[in-house]
């Protein structure tokens, strides 16, 4: 691969240290290799694991770290072989840049899956051994392999939130099936995955319920996500009416709670999708036994998912309900994310703030 | 439903405590009603629920307590709107006994999982409010719809253990598409059920690991049962080098175990299905999100795949390895079935030893 590169030419805003604190920051990018896209970044979803890594809460954060991989811009230069893209398209990265392009999964289009792992979009050893850097910041360079085309007149605000949220929850809806009419689905968590849950469910023609601690959602999920139910899983009495009634359930809080409660409201041989990251799953054997239920597991999606979601969106005008911040205003926004006080993502602005 | 009865006319042996020590019982069965089926009882299995159920282990045995639900036998008698059954067939009955017959689940002839809920063999409430009593007795009367045909020259002594240990296994390796040959099958436990799902990967063309605590299974797991692979699951290297390796695991211990080491044999978007029952089933959940893996629980199977299943065993040969006792050797047997003491199946002869 190229070494060649321009100094420090990427401006970013970057985590120092565990505080997961972000402040400016420059470094440059690859230089353009004969497959690769460099695309200027228009803008950046902000997403839960930003602030995980940039806080090191797995232990392998490598600072400076510039997170971010809900990334959308407008292409700037190709590479010699690139055919699929051209400049000024309007293209999205998401979770990954790099995979093995070998094995079974890459071929399938299921790179997430990468028998040899897939290389995050930042904090991740790519293959030339330099470290990832993601969205946070003014270009980047990647495989055209792992870009996305945004569909014609699609916001490219609005796209950033769908690679990582929006694909988060679309891949296991798909693959469990969720797509019949007139099923029932439980969304547990109503925020950036969550609500994109209710809005996939509407257009599947999905009766959906959001089940969640807290009765300030209530009138939002009702009213302005069209949710068909609201339940309070304190209440007791809500949560027995709602018994054996569920056909499906996505799982989407971070927060540790209880299995058992929510695996009794699916029916016999119904699916509990987790997708959110407790500290640990643990439910009683009964749970799962009897009525034949089943739980899985979901993260993200492959390239041919992924393209697959950003034109049913398009097609059914499915829109993340996002709130535009300047790069500014990111610390304040890691922290508002981190409290679930956002409705539903906040989308850096990076062409107009980021100078 | 007709109460007419002939007094005391079935012999049996009964739990009459939560000491769980069987001994010589009489009582009467109901009269024979005109969808029944009237069986003399051949032979019956022994299954963990019934050492469980005897002691009392759920809180809600009913004394005194006739188990027994792996029954094989002859007809007898049948009511005057039967049509599926004869004087002189061989025919089962399984882990129930009545259900519904009106829910969506009933009329897909998955009784097991009846919305009403199905009506055990033993120890369960029938709809006349008479407690069931299972096959540890010399007669049973049952509903036809709840009878099995033993397909010819299949030995009732054999048939007996597929009712329960059999189609536990086969169903969820159905329902999970396991019948693909050349894919990989992780067994956990080597007993009743283990030793069957071995039988039934073999014949559907599976590599088959057995993972197992004991050293003392792996000749018979290898040269008697024929399974590819034996594992010591306190083996770092051993389960190291199975990582990632299989498509499917079907759990059938019932001890408490870890399950992220299980599950980490896994390939992307394998399936682990537990039939057995530990007390509590908890993992990280990476183990299920990286690799979009699935957990998913079942219990024995309705009406049709225990057919099927039956009809599958005849025609390919396969057989539970049993050891037949006498009923008068029952204590001793439920004592070294809880100390797994047995391969793999205790099958009392009623006919010979119930008098």
């Amino acid at each position: 691969m190229s070494s060649e590169s321009v100094e420090d030419d990427c401006l970013a805003w970057a985590a120092r240290d565990p505080s997961g604190v972000l402040s400016p920051y420059k470094f440059s990018r690859r230089a353009l290799g004969k497959d690769d896209v460099s695309l200027k970044i228009t803008h950046c979803g902000i997403c839960y694991a930003d602030a995980v890594m940039s806080k090191n809460k797995y232990g392998d954060s490598r600072y400076p770290l510039v997170p971010g991989h809900e990334i959308t811009g407008i292409v700037k230069e190709v590479g010699s072989t690139v055919s699929n893209f051209k400049v000024g398209d309007h293209v999205g990265v998401g979770t990954y840049v790099n995979s093995c392009r070998e094995c079974e999964r890459c071929n399938d289009r299921d790179e997430v899956s990468c028998e040899k792992g897939a290389i995050f979009t930042f904090n991740g050893i790519d293959t030339d051994g330099s470290i990832t850097k993601g969205g946070y910041s003014s270009h980047i360079v990647v495989h055209e392999s792992y870009c996305f085309r945004i569909p014609d007149g699609y916001p490219l605000a609005s796209a950033a939130p769908l690679l990582c949220a929006g694909i988060t929850v679309y891949n296991p809806m798909m693959r469990h099936k969720m797509n019949q009419p007139g099923k029932s689905l439980g969304v547990i968590g109503l925020g950036g995955l969550g609500h994109m849950a209710v809005k996939f469910g509407k257009a599947f023609g999905l009766k959906i319920t959001v089940l969640s601690t807290s009765i300030s959602k209530k009138e939002e999920a009702l009213c302005v996500l069209g949710a068909d139910n609201f339940v309070i899983t304190s209440d007791q009495e809500q949560m027995k009416a709602l018994h054996k009634s569920l056909d499906f359930i996505i799982d989407t809080a971070s927060g540790d709670h209880p299995f058992d409660p929510y695996m009794s409201l699916l029916k016999t041989a119904g699916v509990f999708v987790l997708v959110g990251f407790p500290s640990e799953v643990k439910f009683h054997p009964a749970s799962l036994i009897i009525g034949m239920k089943t739980i899985s597991g979901s993260v993200t999606g492959g390239t041919r998912v992924t393209q697959e979601m950003l034109d049913f969106c398009a097609a059914n005008k499915i829109y993340p309900k996002i709130e535009v911040i300047p790069i500014q205003y990111v610390n304040e926004a890691l922290e508002r994310m981190i409290k679930n006080d956002v409705k539903y993502r906040f989308v850096i602005d990076i062409e107009s703030s980021l100078k």
